[in-house]
């Protein structure tokens, strides 16, 4: 396959064939960096990573793949620093890093921003969350985290847990699980479920969907679960009531598959204990660090560095 | 020439001489770049970015410049972050970082701040910024920029719009500008003026000076633009009934001469209108841009490095 | 002597084989630095800076100790930037960092984070500082700024000034202290004497210890001065009443030993006076620029680089 996209927006611009070709890249590039045959692929380049927003895992995530490929970073992690308290637009901000650097990683709490961004400069820019829209790097590691541990994604049973309504990652997650052949069930509390339409877009896919709020995990293979965030809740009391009925503790995955692994997007707060920590189930960890060979790889694939 | 500065505090310590070796020099510089032959050029040599107060563009411009040289840098980025916090005065914290690394950039809200650092340390200090006062590096690329387009300052008619009383970066570009042969009209709010002082400074010179508070852009060269901040005025009324007056917008920009350039200092609010930024004469991404030869020159000047 | 501690977590983890053993390489270190042979050393090793409480000087000298050793830092350096304000927990944002780079330092106002940090990741774990316990690297920096001077420490004699009370620096000083055959004298207000059980401790060893109020400094090779906080004072008056016996300044130090030096952690406030900094006597700026090779020397060490 020939790559040619020059900005990562939004998964929904990714076909299939996008994806698995990224999936299978990455695992060539987690392969050379084991060997240690990576430090020159994007020797004199500058990354510049535009934090409007914090975010730990992401940012440092993107310095050290862009650091393990022999290029450097400049840039902003923090909203107070940059020029935005003085008014500038993002555009003009964006402008003015793509002066200095070779390819952007944008992250802003407002949806749209990266597109926005992308739409005008010159150099790649990539998405690094644009508010409670997009997070295309965190889709492809959590899709790159089960193909490598199943070898496959079509045909395996998988459950969303948590905040479905709000989740950024779940949504994005969702929407690049359209393409393949899968049997999804959404767990959640009633109030905080699925959005109709993204449900109505796997069925017309004619992917199986169940939606529940019962925590009943026996029979998958991935257990994705993510944070319920108390604000959600119009009414304190029904968070209350709800909350505990979705933590991950050791009776909760009681019977779970042998083969199934827990995956969550982090931070982490107290949706799975940390006795789950060291079960063999528990891939959260390493779904973060997986993070590295992925970013690495799109970092490449937008600057059309072959590997 | 042979350059004997070793620290960059004020555009008033530069000679005319001084100022054209390091226009030359970053024209060398800019060619080295596009060759990539620059990477070595500062290599195990550190840059310690002191800011006390944020800056995006200064700061990642002077990362940008030392990594393509070839070094790194080190610093911190936000006042709260230094030691500052616990009482530490600026020069202990200079002589710590002095230290520690092999050139300093400072920026601080204090006047003469860049200079007493210059005072304390062994090594090279460039000032990012101090107060009200200077900024010189900014001035060296507004020239540059000049320079590149037009081959030439002697001769050109530039006008200055804005807030002239108050711009650190309009007193440092006509301290610069009194060493050439320019005619210079300064368009602002009467109450936002060119201090006294600056005009009577560049007439004893014999630089033609005119003043005017009416937005008649039609025959210069050099259209240089300025933000005019609310705060400024005593009283809120007078800034409403003027602001309008001083906005570049398409109908503002008819009739200007064919080889014009707008250059700002950014970041820019409202005083150009975006639909300037598609037009051939808009220079101020350009002008952020040359920001890297000129500050890779000047770090390379400061530490002994022959290019 | 054969190296096996993975983790600087205290200096009492530390024989005085091993201090010494690290102030030997130190030595080597700085040499080695100084004729540019150590730029190879961490090549493609990525330390990850966790400082959840701000630090100009460790986190800037331990970039600097990376840098120079051919490394790349990553990291954060400011609580709010952090996950933190997601409810992560310590544990979970040092086990991410674990996954994408070699080595951590990591500085938190918590008590006992380094050590928990250490116990839940596989990469060394270096403590820049955890509240008011223990700041190994800068006692490890002290002692060979001692050494450095007088080729030794046995039969030193040594005193402490300020507050010595709550000083982290001056407890860790101690406990290494407790290694050599040293005559402390400890000088503080009443209020901030050492711990009890601090002055005990040494005494079981056989250090000769005096205890004082009054700044008599005549007699001493290291004269080790500590900042007083006013918040420490349960009454402010009693503060205003003592606060100035105990600032050096050239008064003060009329009459000292011709090879005494006089030593403090900086940030320094008052309690050294700044006509003191041109003095002989002075060595706290070479003692924060020491930091350099003993922070280089410590990030070999745990990475298991030969030099």
């Amino acid at each position: 396959m020939r790559w040619n996209k020059k900005h990562i927006i939004s998964i929904r611009d990714f076909s299939r064939e996008e994806i698995d070709f990224v999936l299978k890249k990455s695992r060539d590039m987690e392969k050379k960096l084991k060997l240690g045959k990576t430090s020159s692929l994007m020797k004199d380049k500058i990354l510049a990573n535009l934090f409007f927003e914090p975010s730990t895992r992401t940012r440092m995530s993107f310095e050290a793949a862009m650091k393990k490929l022999g290029g450097v970073t400049i840039g902003f992690d923090y909203p107070g620093i940059s020029s935005e308290v003085k008014g500038e637009t993002i555009v003009d901000t964006v402008k003015i890093a793509a002066g200095y650097a070779d390819v952007i990683v944008i992250r802003h709490p407002i949806e749209g921003s990266a597109r926005l961004a992308s739409e005008n400069v010159d150099v790649p820019v990539i998405n690094g969350g644009d508010g409670s829209n997009q997070h295309p790097t965190q889709t492809l590691l959590d899709l790159y985290t089960i193909k490598k541990e199943f070898k496959r994604i079509d045909g395996l049973n998988i459950c969303v847990i948590g905040d479905l309504k709000y989740g950024r990652t779940v949504h994005s997650l969702t929407n690049a699980l359209e393409n393949y052949n899968v049997n999804l069930c959404f767990i959640s509390p009633w109030e905080l479920r699925m959005p109709r339409r993204m449900v109505k877009g796997l069925e017309a896919k004619g992917i199986k969907v169940r939606e529940t709020t019962k925590l009943n995990i026996k029979n998958f293979d991935v257990i994705y679960v993510t944070r319920i965030q108390k604000e959600r809740f119009p009414d304190p009391q029904e968070y209350e009531r709800v909350k505990d009925a979705y933590i991950l503790n050791m009776d909760a995955i009681e019977g779970i598959k042998n083969e199934a692994i827990i995956m969550h997007p982090l931070p982490r707060v107290t949706e799975i204990s940390t006795d789950i920590d060291n079960t063999k189930y528990a891939h959260y960890f390493e779904q973060a660090r997986n993070g590295i060979p992925v970013r690495m790889t799109l970092l490449c694939l937008v600057c059309g560095v072959k590997f």
